[in-house]
């Protein structure tokens, strides 16, 4: 249990100190897309931010983009793609259990996302960094999120669709600049500081809410509706413990401020969530060390294609395979990494034998050698009949070998701390309309009240892949944004 | 969403037809121990059931009941126990994120609420039944559940605890029998077809319901509080769809009324829910065929130690190997198994070799042969270094062999129908404090609001085993009824 109170107050006894169309509860990436939108369409806008500065989350991530159906930047890179095999792709990728009608308007509607990104001023290099990780070290705009690795190659034409705003390494930071630039352009005014405390309404209907700024108490109505934009609940251990304990201890992909308020203040009026349990959740294993060696479980064993985006095989691994996890590599794999895509990150054990390995990892006597001589045997003619990593990466393994804790990645190496090599945030939420109207239990919109973003639940079934989420919360961002605006 | 409307109505509004002082609704396990206890206590007690009989899916179930600490039928079979032992092996079965706050109190309530069964009428045998299953097919009143298979072994004393009312296979009905009853004699009067749609509030205090009687709407009164024990939602789809999706397409384990209203209801108010996501999922391997072979996965792999209840390896296997599984065996393992053990199930699938059987499965070829190769070698010197199978169920395994489908299993082949070889049921719901109250988004109690059994979260975290929801419905459903029948 959550414990603050986000119990809704009436508007008969609130006195209202700002007064605007639509308000914006949160200014990340969602936050800016519904902002500017809302602007756009003429509302006058007023976006409410807790921190001393906009972004959020959003723009403390990798700024990944999953992006198309056809965009410039796969067309100059010469991919040919359709919306058909987007959506083949990722309802598989996202899923069991994706949302199909939300996902069918994402990929129906994703060239012009795409395009409408490059009109706020967002830079893609139109280029492609072709081998798997979690994040290019380059600057490149394309790159693959698992399409070309099996299954999902056998499901959708392979083409790559993880677009990057123009930086080395994250490049969040670009994207909240443009968007944020963009909503103020369109005539948003965001008021920071200010944190959203609990809704105001009136007869059924959501008027505005109530906020604090520092030691004062600060209420804003709004006209035509609240957009709740703040963000999921990682950073919120009693709603961790209530809906997504998976989370509980792992590293949280957070900029801090992610405390399930938007989510506790909608629920307290009847609001109804969707899929509290879905996270995201990272195994900080090596890519480029995983793919030219391989990963195996606390049995010395296999258990995906390492090729494959990582993403998709982390919430599993973590999840469910006996852990620890290791990364297993020999000599002629760790050579041919560059230096730069090894995130800082040295091999902890190495030994000339596996017995050797087997032993200093505590792994069963032999388990290893009959993973690696399995592997070999296949590997020796091109193929993987237990996970179908692709032939080219597969290449006999010889010793001296190397195994690598994804405790020691680059999470765990520093940039968010808990060092148990996983991390990640949470997808549940809100339960919305495709225009982002928040459904109460009995399944009818509440008037007056939208969502977006990890406030509420999107396009994720169990599945998740970079550029999703800061992808659909842009995307159904933009429309609740304009519904609001829109409302009479 | 779930579309039929559940909003709360005010009590200015309702004319009341009927009046008490705790009204309970739901007449399965949890409900028939609420109204025990209220009327106990000396509260007028109306039930509303919406079915025709009471019972619920407590009288289909198989009546099992968790339950230790030293307990006379622990002592007659020759067993020391003890609640902390009992905490251990609960907190790790039920684990990972168990509820602890009441896990504490229900082993420590453990052995006075067996006395409070016996003292209700229900009898139990004092025998043991000794071997990995579902259920004993003897009326043996005890049973091991996993407790003295690895890793439990190692965490806590190794002490069976499955109850089982005294009856051949299902025992749920004879415990529903004897819990009616004790109510009824309490003096709690029942309402049959007979079912609640709404709460009925005055100024943030539940006072009653409005029910519907076939075509008649019908209002209730409770002065002192409402207990809800209306059971889960594994059968309402769009529930499981917005929370517990992995459920979708099994086999359900209910007797069709778990519809989720309970939670609904208490939901539109602002009540705060915990641990949708959870579910009980069983793999309907035939435990007697599983722990005397192996079962491996679509690769042809081992990955549980197979004389563990089968409970406790069912939910990782459902959700997170790559199926379909397998139940391998040889004819010597076969053989010894009694008739009434395999419960009317063939193996569709022999072979004198494991190549041929690898090709009658579509299994990688070599996939089984290697599994089987290092299963034997181990076996032989009654080691089992992967999964630490208890030397009594190890002995190398030799053609000629079978393969049974779980779908095949006895789910499949009738009781339930999906053919999925899979089923199960939810476990998240309301969050309620040690007494049943029913807690707010804010953390606080609802006035007169009270719930209990799968309507509310109980002691489970991701994992379940059998009687642990009888257990716990039963153990804090008396908890809330004495606590609605002291509500001022």
């Amino acid at each position: 249990m959550a414990t603050s109170s986000v119990e809704p107050v009436g508007a008969s006894e609130t006195a209202f100190d700002h007064e605007c169309d639509v308000l914006v509860v949160g200014a990340g990436a969602a936050g800016a897309a519904a902002a500017y939108e809302s602007a756009a369409a003429g509302a006058d806008v007023l976006v409410l931010e807790r921190s001393s500065g906009p972004g959020g989350t959003s723009a403390q991530s990798g700024g990944e983009l999953y992006l198309g159906g056809g965009t410039r930047v796969q067309k100059a890179c010469g991919f040919d793609d359709s919306p058909d095999d987007m959506y083949a792709f990722l309802l598989a990728a996202l899923g069991p259990h994706a949302d199909a009608e939300k996902l069918r308007l994402y990929c129906d509607g994703s060239v012009e996302h795409f395009e409408w990104f490059r009109a706020r001023g967002v830079p893609f290099k139109e280029s492609l960094f072709d081998a798997p990780g979690w994040m290019p070290y380059t600057d490149d705009g394309l790159m693959w999120l698992g399409e070309n690795a099996w299954p999902y190659n056998t499901i959708a034409r392979p083409v790559p669709r993880g677009h990057r705003p123009e930086a080395p390494m994250f490049a969040g930071g670009i994207l909240m600049e443009k968007l944020i630039a963009a909503a103020a352009e369109a005539g948003a005014v965001t008021h920071e500081d200010t944190y959203a405390t609990n809704l105001v309404v009136d007869g059924g209907r959501v008027v505005g809410v109530v906020a604090r700024r520092f030691a004062e108490t600060v209420a804003y109505r709004a006209r035509k509706g609240v957009v709740l934009t703040a963000g999921g609940f990682v950073d919120n251990e009693e709603m961790l413990a209530d809906h997504a304990p998976v989370l509980l201890g792992h590293d949280k992909i957070s900029d801090g401020t992610s405390d399930g308020s938007g989510i506790r203040m909608a629920s307290a009026l009847g609001a109804a969530t969707r899929r509290m349990g879905s996270v995201e959740i990272a195994l900080t294993a090596n890519p480029a060390v995983v793919c030219r060696g391989m990963l195996v479980d606390g049995l010395g064993r296999r258990f995906i294609n390492e090729d494959v985006y990582p993403g998709l095989y982390s919430h599993r691994a973590v999840q469910h395979q006996p852990g620890p996890y290791w990364a297993i590599i020999d000599e002629t794999g760790h050579d041919e990494i560059a230096e730069a895509d090894m995130w800082g990150v040295r091999p902890k054990h190495a030994a000339e034998t596996l017995a050797e390995l087997e032993e200093s990892l505590g792994l069963p006597p032999g388990s290893l050698e009959a993973t690696v001589e399995t592997y070999n045997r296949f590997a020796e003619r091109g193929e993987d009949p237990y996970f179908h990593k692709d032939p080219r990466w597969l290449r006999p393994l010889k010793g001296p070998f190397a195994a690598i804790d994804p405790a020691d990645g680059f999470f765990g190496a520093g940039r968010h701390g808990a060092g148990t090599g996983a991390g990640g945030f949470t997808l549940g939420g809100l339960d919305t309309t495709v225009d982002g109207e928040v459904r109460d239990v009995s399944g009818r919109p509440i008037p007056g009240l939208y969502a977006a973003g990890r406030t509420a639940a999107g396009i994720h079934g169990e599945g998740y892949i970079s550029g999703t989420s800061l992808g659909d919360g842009t995307f159904f961002g933009r429309r609740a944004g304009r519904a609001a605006a829109q409302n009479p």
